[in-house]
């Protein structure tokens, strides 16, 4: 049973869909179908959006690991982990069951949930959103457990991001604020099916999904600056297929650099700003049914 | 006669492509074509750049007002702004004969050629660009007086923006980058022609181009909260006619807002990131013939 839920934007204070989204519901209340369920409206990092960027010192969506949690840090971001744990969490030993962490990306990912878990639960609330949100993507992050990442929700007893694209930082599009309200509306609407027992194992037909792979950098030189950029062949084609053999990145001096994997791989992330200083050029996936 | 041309990027810190076309041309040394002309290739905010961020105190691009000059201030663009004067400067008596400021925006603007003048060399350099590119854009912006504008491309006797979208604040788009590079060799290539004698009145053919009308700001409550975002009929249409009775904006509460305007307006910069904060939505053209 969902006893507690919380809704969370504005974990990167540039990310302005999810902002929106709980800035509207506050204000206009959320959906009345929703309203046996006790949703939690929360803006994640108010300093960040103030000042219309990721973050001040750090990365939050990085800060709640078991180890960053129990060591005490005076970043502002840090202080404001450890506050959003006592809230939501603390982490492990949850009072709130389900964490909806909403995000946006300038990587051409359309409306994206990601999974931190392919366990029975996960697979019937992947395959409930693919069935009312058919272009929807479902991205599994289970290379560690659950309680080993450092995202905002995992604090929660379950937890699950939206990520939508793209979209550049700062700036709220229509279509992808649209894809954001409907992927929140879709999980909210499992959550009240799964309350009534009207999730059967099996019901729902398996569906497509994107396990996480690893980051893939950008050809650096001896003095660690760039020489490529993503190929206009990879460019704006998050999860569809890179063959083996096909250009993924170009150089300044005009070569093409080749996907050289023994397979075929399904980008995603690709050219995300927030990855930019980081040097990394796209994740890799593995195309899977759940 | 051109003696000396800047052509300069990062003016902007996050605005990568013509960073990236600086720093290739540095290295690879500029195409062989343009040996006759004597360019000089500048970064203007390293610190900016290094922030990744537009600016670290203040916009540099609105510090080249004659009164901003004049007026010393502590700022780190203030100062920055004294120190590129008196490189290319100074303001109205000027060593540097051309000066082409390279930027990008998260607006669907493609490569867009920014003119501050309507006078007989702008227009024959406008003629020439549009028939070297066809898809570019050509935005003039004289509603006051050359000296009157704070862009830095005014500290040369002549100043040109290249100015192309989109492209995410800090993300490098292949696309983008040839657009960029296209541009700043049209132009460089027009310089070429104008020295040899060879553009001639009336020889090259009118071309389209668009007059900068005002800035549209987003709609707002009381507490100066917006209430609506950019329609999706008008996002990523820019330089495309905006008829009266077209939606602009759509309510967060689902209603649509409508252009008023007695005729058609050309909209540009629509839902650029830089202008967030300005609460800026777009702003409106006029189609004329150059």
């Amino acid at each position: 049973m969902f006893n507690s839920i919380a809704l969370v934007g504005g974990t990167h204070g540039n990310e302005t869909s999810g902002i929106q989204l709980i800035n509207n519901w506050k204000k206009q209340g959320i959906p009345q179908r929703f309203n046996a369920l006790n949703v939690a409206l929360t803006i994640a990092n108010e300093a960040a959006l103030e000042a219309n960027v990721r973050f001040i010192d750090e990365d939050l969506n990085r800060q709640f690991t078991m180890d960053a949690l129990n060591t005490p840090r005076a970043s502002k971001e840090a202080l404001l982990a450890q506050s959003i744990n006592n809230k939501f969490g603390p982490k492990g030993n949850a009072k709130t069951d389900f964490v909806i962490d909403i995000h946006n990306t300038t990587s051409e990912m359309g409306a994206t949930l990601i999974i931190l878990e392919a366990d029975e639960f996960h697979i019937q609330l992947a395959r409930f959103v693919k069935q009312q949100m058919p272009e929807a993507n479902i991205l599994v992050e289970d290379e560690k457990p659950y309680l080993e990442h450092g995202y905002l929700c995992t604090t929660g007893k379950k937890g699950v991001m939206i990520e939508v694209g793209g979209q550049p930082q700062g700036v709220l599009r229509e279509d992808v604020y649209l894809l954001t309200q409907t992927m929140a509306e879709a999980i909210l609407d499992f959550c009240i099916a799964y309350n009534n027992q009207q999730i059967e194992t099996d019901a729902l037909p398996a569906c497509e999904a994107f396990r996480l792979g690893k980051n893939i950098g950008f050809p650096l030189d001896e003095k660690g600056k760039r020489i490529a950029m993503v190929h206009h062949a990879l460019q704006d084609n998050d999860f569809k297929p890179l063959l083996p053999g096909s250009p993924m990145f170009r150089t300044f001096d005009g070569k093409d650099i080749l996907w050289q994997g023994e397979k075929e791989t399904y980008p995603h992330f690709i050219n995300e700003a927030a990855y930019f200083k980081l040097d990394v050029a796209f994740a890799t996936s593995e195309r899977i049914m759940l």
